[in-house]
């Protein structure tokens, strides 16, 4: 029988994590927890391409610092993001000399990668795994909508792509550890708005959520933080509705990265912020040192991914989502 | 210490594997092997992306069939494609109530996949794995070159994308097991010729199969087969001069996915074949059943990916390569 939820027989620790963020994340309300940030968004480079790929890079590099390693010591990478063929990770980490897994889950990549490095580690056959997602505002809208030249007016349901990298080192060790992992199921509820992501990945988010309670026979109060990454406002709303008509109350501990990561009064982000680089550094800056310090002691973190393309909406055809759950203890 | 070989404790069995086509590679050498094929490129679809997934459907459909699975029998679903946002795997999984996990490794893929799945099946977290990757010429010309109607001039180094899609299902009992496996590094040679996609790959290859032979003090003449997937002409070529010239002689027990597919003197393929789907056929077709049939006993698989992508290129980067090794023993 397929199984829901992987119990792991050796749950990896976070040994350590880093975030490498753009200005306008900088600005926000995460702004001093963040561990590197540029003000330049070409991150020295002279594309956005190059500049996402340098921030990846900068991420490894620093979790690899926090944990003391050096290549070596690191079995494996697994990585991606939400450019045509995964160039910031291919590029970004082209200087490490470390076994290199690349993966393709839009926003959802961060809680993938985490699940897969997870489930490596707890196999036994790997001691040291590392992730690494990003995202960048403006390669984002270039690829997936308008070049930024063009100015066109984004719509209230619209998310805004971070810029920013986290980069996670998982093994022994570490305060927090990864005891559960429950893979997502591509759900397709025939969205076709492509400024409505949240709408295209709360079924996803919703069906792993249910899943989980379902097998785990948990429910919402026996959890700190509930937190999903990046369904913005719009999916945000529709994820508590739905799930509160199906008996699961999670209005009192959900929050949302990318709800996180802007302040919307101020930072004129419509829905929030989205992007396999969003969840990633929330994670990382935020989420992980409250685990780490003892405030939460026992979080849900789900990634969302809105599998969109560009061409097959050109061709007619809806969003699917999909969302990936980690569960995470002190 | 990083590990070079995974030597998988628990080792899966390919319990089935299913091929399907387009009519090109039909017509090749290989076609009286494969599982399924179709005269019509498009596979009832209207697009090319759909036929794609279409193809990518009737593979697991298939496999799960042999195997006598139904979707509840199946643990994860990995896969990837080539094609932007890896469509035609988020559409052409979209009716399987399986987890989904997306790999982006070019034409790698199928190699990263039955990788990946060995080491989440060794650890004893998962008991049934399935794997799939596709490619389409037609959606690769597109995407990666030019329009098919501007009927562009092939260039001699060039290979030719393989319409097909290749799933495994592993698990326990099987007459073939993986045995070993050795996931690759990202290495960049400095070629910027997105026609010569050969010369990309084989430095990446060259670096796993020296690894693989130094860690293992194995030698070639060990292995009934080292398989490559897709080097073609021009990269097979490099990859056993560079070798030889290292001491590695592969001469005798050498062969490619993208010459096997393809007859070179009647089928106009310039290079050889390539795309995910080229390597997934033809092991699912020829190598997997030789293996079977006891025609082989012992033998490395290694899947090679060229990482390119046009916007990195138009950018004046160079394309990077990589190179998954699997073992596969009777």
């Amino acid at each position: 029988m397929q199984k829901e939820i992987i119990k792991l027989k050796r749950a990896p620790s976070i040994i350590s994590s880093y975030s490498v963020v753009g200005k306008k994340e900088n600005d926000g309300p995460l702004g001093d927890y963040f561990d590197e940030y540029s003000d330049d968004n070409k991150f020295g480079m002279d594309t956005w391409e190059k500049a996402e790929g340098e921030m990846q890079k900068r991420a490894v590099m620093g979790a690899m610092k926090k944990a003391n390693l050096s290549d070596t010591g690191v079995d494996v990478l697994l990585s991606g993001d939400l450019l045509n063929q995964c160039v910031g990770s291919n590029y970004g980490l082209l200087d490490f000399n470390i076994p290199y897994v690349g993966l393709y889950g839009a926003c959802s990549t961060c809680a993938e990668g985490l699940a897969l490095a997870s489930c490596l580690y707890s196999g036994g056959d790997f001691d040291v795994c590392g992730t690494v997602t990003s995202s960048h505002f403006c390669s984002s809208e270039r690829q997936f909508r308008f070049p930024l030249e063009y100015g066109g007016q984004r719509t209230p349901t619209a998310q805004w792509t971070v810029t920013g990298s986290g980069a996670y080192i998982l093994g022994e060790g570490g305060k927090v550890k990864i005891t559960e992992v429950m893979l997502g199921k591509t759900v397709d509820m025939g969205i076709t708005d492509i400024n409505n992501m949240g709408a295209a990945m709360a079924p996803a988010c919703i069906d792993t959520i249910k899943r989980y309670f379902k097998a785990s026979e948990l429910s919402p109060s026996d959890f700190d933080l509930i937190a999903t990454g990046d369904l913005g406002y719009e999916g945000s709303e529709i994820l508590i509705d739905l799930l509160f008509k199906d008996g699961i109350d999670i209005r009192k501990n959900h929050n949302d990265c990318g709800l996180m990561i802007f302040d919307r009064k101020t930072q004129d982000v419509h829905a929030g912020g989205s992007g396999c680089g969003c969840s990633s550094v929330v994670l990382s800056c935020d989420i992980l040192k409250k685990l780490e310090g003892g405030v939460y002691k026992n979080v849900l973190f789900i990634g969302t991914g809105a599998l969109m393309s560009p061409m097959t909406l050109f061709q007619g055809m809806s969003i699917p989502g999909v969302a990936h759950l980690i569960r995470l203890e002190r």
